[in-house]
């Protein structure tokens, strides 16, 4: 089987020098050779394992490849590469996650008959693609909670570990290299999102974009909440959540509040997971890698693999017919919820704070006044009981107004 | 595709009751209906979902069944009928561990081009066999952890955490239904080795049976080691370890001491896991449900779907062809050892064990002289650095002969 690589940076380098590397268990394992005959790249290579070339329509019109492995990155640029080889009948392999979070449908209408893998889109080395689409497909999936991105999930590790500031571990993590130079990406959930959208679609069916989602990311959190997370026995995750009821999805990304017991929170450093609950399996939980050249790789191959073995089969979300599935609308997502108030500390203002709530239908679960930063201002701190997204919304409105109130309130999901 | 369910009790009824509960869900995700249209019991079942009879012949020589089913249990019966059945050139599931942790090679090739599904046979709902397979097809295996008997957890984490004494625990367990009348095919590790065996042919085409490998329960385990595991940062679970070491793999199921901070040490009660690290995906953890109906049905079921959709392929075990690894002999083992020693508490005794260890090559990396239980004997804890199985035996057994040593003394194995 012979394979061309679209993109020759640390994934493509990492799957050519694997696939050479562990040639003979894979030969083993699905009866034939894959071998990687040329390279995309954007910069001539030296020492390059394999030929390489900076000419796009040279690799693309190529007949004896049999499947090409796009690791460009980008949206617009492989969307339309990967376009024009499905039209050509050639098989696809993708890592790509940010084009599948917006282009998947299209793909999967072109790709029908042919092989596409998209196992490096989600998790890295941790196969869940493969494990949602076909090691779960007997159940009806309840939940699913994931730590999809390493870069935040380290940060938070740290600032949760060592008391750090938000600003101090980040820079730390762009030292280590954990963390790009512009961090937005992976710090303000958009990253998680994309791999959200994925898993959703195979676990529903469901076309949502980025767009439609709820996203926020980690900048917001201070030491106070970790200090209150650690006081009340719940760790910081920066959780992508999906949930079914009868037949309405609710997809978010968000930091939140996790009880310290649950596996996932148990999930340290850049590490991955994915929690799954099942209506058959029940809780289910998925750990490993989520970024690194040969990690990456690693799904990349067994997709290569799945395809050298005629097992990779369409549709691309393992569904034939659709699910009646709906996105929920942001505003009824229905949780608890945690809330930072930095107040005046004068009488009165915990009573104003409090009738606001009830008149938002918003119930207390627990409260704590930290003592004082300083001479007039107090920090306080509340969890909800169960409530709607649009009432917490209104609440948070209704309270910036508020002359009493020093910055504007931190809220954030508990789950 | 018509499904015949071969052995009716708890997984057998769950598998028909699914198939027909989320019918819908499993037709959209194969294109089909997938039909459970007889079922084989040991006595008549009243209000069943689908026809019973007791009668093997009844079922196994119907033509339109399109996949059997085998719940039975045992190994003898269940063999002899599979084997049957594949010579007819029918499809197979199966949730047999102990039949194929004996019988896998005579089965794999009967099963040539069909599909012969078993994802069931190891850790319940956890798509273990999959992973293993398919997911993580493009890495060496470096090694494999698993806690694969969920009764053994259940009492390793009641004994941790509540400091309870075995028996007790045990006791409980049963009243709970965790542990069967007779536990000692889960706690004496039998059980746990049938799925390691399993997995090691995944991994490495290492053809071994249980009585070639190392296989130790956790009934020997008191509150004192348990004790010790708190008091230097370990936890004891009963794992199934499989090593590889250039052409040499190393099976064996033990108590084990592990670091907490190891992901598979923070699982607890009856829950199963199973760490995998491969040479390209790094660490990885795959944890859920062990047992029970619905959580087993739900990789029967997966099977089934893999059928329909055309995706399960033979070989078995994932090998086209053979791979040059062997079994490493059980006295080759090297690895770090707990012990702990009841002694008379006399002059010298301290200085003779620890000569019979430097006579052994076994040096100390930990010691810890425990307040005396009675007036006359004293509890001696020690850990190793890595050592010889044969020397750890052979210590044991001149330990065994001394005057000083009051009972037995106790060994286990630290990852």
């Amino acid at each position: 089987m012979k394979v061309a690589i679209l993109g020759y940076g640390t994934v493509g380098s990492a799957v050519v020098k694997a696939l050479i590397e562990n040639e003979k268990i894979i030969k083993a394992r699905c009866g034939q050779n894959i071998i990687p005959v040329i390279a995309l790249a954007r910069s001539v290579k030296k020492n390059s394992l394999i030929p390489v070339t900076q000419n796009a329509d040279e690799i693309l019109n190529r007949k004896d490849i049999d499947v090409f492995v796009e690791l460009m990155g980008g949206v617009k640029e492989p969307f339309a590469i990967i376009k024009q080889l499905l039209k050509k009948k050639k098989n696809v392999v993708t890592a790509n996650k940010a084009m599948l979070a917006y282009h998947r449908y299209e793909l999967e209408k072109l790709a029908s008959n042919l092989a596409f893998g998209y196992e490096a889109s989600v998790a890295g080395a941790i196969p869940i693609i493969k494990v949602l689409k076909e090691g779960l497909s007997a159940n009806h999936i309840l939940n699913i909670k994931g730590i999809l991105n390493g870069t935040s999930n380290y940060i938070l590790t740290h600032m949760s570990q060592k008391g750090s500031d938000f600003k101090e571990v980040l820079k730390r993590a762009q030292e280590l290299g954990y963390a790009e130079a512009d961090p937005s990406f992976d710090i303000e959930g958009f990253d998680a999102a994309h791999k959200l959208l994925i898993l959703a679609s195979i676990a529903y069916g469901i076309r949502a974009v980025p767009e439609d989602i709820l996203i926020e990311g980690i900048s917001g959190i201070s030491n106070e909440d970790v200090y209150f997370a650690n006081e009340f026995g719940f760790t910081i995750k920066l959780l992508g959540v999906a949930k079914a009821q009868d037949s309405k999805v609710e997809l978010r990304v968000h930091p939140t509040m996790l009880s310290k017991n649950e596996m996932i929170a148990k999930v340290d450093g850049v590490m991955n997971a994915v929690s799954i609950r099942g209506d058959m399996l029940g809780e289910s939980l998925y750990y490993g890698a989520g970024a690194g050249g040969l990690a990456t790789a690693s799904a990349v191959i067994s997709d290569l693999l799945d395809i050298a073995r005629g097992q990779l089969k369409t549709p691309m979300f393992g569904f034939k017919s659709d699910m009646k599935y709906s996105l929920l609308p942001i505003e009824d997502i229905y949780t608890k919820y945690y809330l930072r108030l930095k107040v005046e500390d004068k009488i009165g203002v915990l009573s104003k704070i409090t009738q606001m709530m009830s008149e938002n239908s918003i119930s207390i679960d627990s409260f704590l006044q930290k003592p004082k930063a300083d001479e007039t201002y107090s920090t306080l701190f509340f969890t909800t009981h169960h409530t709607f997204e649009k009432s917490i919304k209104n609440l948070i409105h209704t309270l910036k107004k508020q002359k009493f109130i020093k910055t504007s309130p931190f809220m954030m999901r508990i789950e």
